[in-house]
């Protein structure tokens, strides 16, 4: 298990990130270029199967232990009425999720991923990111830490999601800090907001960026600075995932903006990550483009916990399923090309 | 079971299409409405589930049957030197699905799928479309029939896919007759033709098209003399899914293609189908546009045998997933929006 003992621990696992296994890439490949099929005709599919390969480091990847974690957080900066849902949701969809009644459980059962929900201190809101950083050092290391908990060394495929009212305001943050751009570029309607909520929001997202800019110096302090729990434990486990070659699909707005710091200090980040989808958030596509990640699905989803790579999470499954399991030319006694 | 008697009797099925249950549909739809999610987070796998209940008949339709039927044909026009691939191996692949060792075999798997092949007289390829029509009366009608004989009333979801090596050139000749535009924009790389062979079945579509096209004037008459035996069972399945109220997932461009005749008769025949994806495949993107279908995926997959309705039937069953096992609001004592 990775553990972040200080934030120069973390600086350092940002800094020395390991590399696929090349071999294996290779012999995959190779294998690839024997299945009965025209060369390329699987598409994507190919690109999934030799990228699982480098991860795992196996000529046939395998998706039998795909984990799922979903992180909770609560936001003081809810308090300025930008989300349309209530701050109390939160704790309610966290008891959905362990009840077994929300999309994200139907999603994995679905996928076959192990599901874990970690919430993390809901009752203390982060700090309102429009008056004081989100969390102190020692907070965000804890959330860093908890993200990292949630990673297994021998995970298939790992995928992470979020739940807490008000965590498109951040995340817009984490981007416009990270990447640059005009801040409504960064901002979208989350969960439905109305007009008002959506300049509230913007004006949230500009008063946080004029205190806090001139100090994100470091990926540590601007998911500090401008973040929540639920995203620096995505952060976290996203990184830890990395040094365990574990691979991830990245979910939607939240899930990528929570490692927009990290690409900024290293962009070889998400080498280690396919992302599911482009949602229909305002600020996603951009942001997967600032990714330089290419999306799997664009199904207009727009929920988060996971949802969207619960689903492209299968389309991996058929794409190893495909590697894993064709005959290759010679074992059918198929001719091949002319 | 569907049986077309005569080619009359094919006419009349496609001039009498039945349409979907439009109480199921607003029942789902009022499910929907109560899930734990904002209203229309889940979005095109929200569209999927009202889809299959309506097809269904049912609030809460279900992906627990789902069937694929694979047809395969040959295909005189080959002869031309139009395919990337000698036409022996349409004989050789479907040994391979038999055993169990092509794409399409291990896709099914993933998705659940219960799989069958149909070998139409191998021995026998169709006429060359340049010079005769490529069926009699009779072999079309028994191609149709072979299709329409693989659709069982209460499949969840119904998938066909094709194998028939030079295919891609009747699949040309139809979309071309049947919407129109200039033949290049139909003619795509198949497997993986060069440039020499993409002229010679640019002239082949053009030859037969100047032959046939005059006495094009009906669904049937097109499919007689562009297609091909795959195709027409393709179409014959496709239609008696429809009498039967089997719910779709056209694969890519020859199974589209299939249905082309019939949508220039009679543009509803899509409106039990769910396109699986845009392949790679030149025109396929265009012949979605003309049946006025939205394609689920976009991974550039080009392999036919029904593989990208294989892969999309994933994102159907998680659809259904979600819409059949998610708590409401009320059920998890979750606040809707403010």
């Amino acid at each position: 298990m990775i553990r972040f003992e200080d934030r120069a621990a973390f600086d350092r696992a940002l800094d020395r990130l390991p590399e696929p296994d090349g071999s294996a890439i290779e012999a995959s490949a190779a294998r690839q270029a024997q299945l009965t099929k025209p060369a390329g005709s699987l598409g994507r599919l190919e690109e999934i199967a030799l990228f699982m390969a480098g991860w795992q480091g196996r000529e046939r990847p395998r998706a039998d232990r795909i984990r799922a974690a979903i992180f909770a957080g609560n936001h003081g900066v809810a308090a300025r009425g930008i989300s349309a849902f209530p701050p109390a949701v939160t704790t309610q969809m966290v008891a959905n999720f362990q009840a077994g009644g929300a999309a994200i459980n139907a999603l994995a059962a679905s996928c076959g991923a192990e599901l874990s929900i970690v919430p993390l201190d809901l009752d203390r809101p982060t700090a309102d990111i429009c008056e004081a950083p989100a969390m102190s050092e020692a907070e965000c290391l804890d959330a860093l830490n908890a993200g990292a908990a949630a990673v297994t060394a021998g995970t298939d495929l790992l995928f992470v999601g979020e739940m807490g009212i008000a965590n498109t305001t951040p995340a817009a943050a984490l981007c416009a800090q990270s990447f640059g751009g005009l801040s409504p570029d960064w901002i979208g309607r989350g969960t439905g907001v109305d007009d008002n909520g959506l300049a509230r929001k913007a004006d949230a997202v500009a008063k946080a960026l004029a205190l806090h800019g001139p100090h994100c110096t470091s990926a540590f302090e601007t998911l500090r600075r401008l973040g929540g729990r639920e995203i620096a434990a995505m952060a976290g486990a996203i990184l830890a995932a990395r040094h365990l070659s574990v691979p991830m699909l990245l979910d939607g707005f939240i899930s990528s903006a929570a490692i927009a710091p990290l690409a900024r200090d290293n962009p070889a980040i998400t080498a280690h990550c396919l992302a599911a989808h482009n949602s229909a958030e305002t600020g996603h596509a951009r942001l997967l483009q600032a990714l330089r990640l290419k999306p799997l699905l664009q199904l207009d989803m727009r929920l988060g916990e996971g949802s969207g790579a619960a689903v492209a999470a299968q389309i991996v499954r058929s794409a190893l399923a495909a590697h894993a399991g064709m005959a290759t030319f010679a074992e059918a006694a198929v001719a091949g090309a002319l």
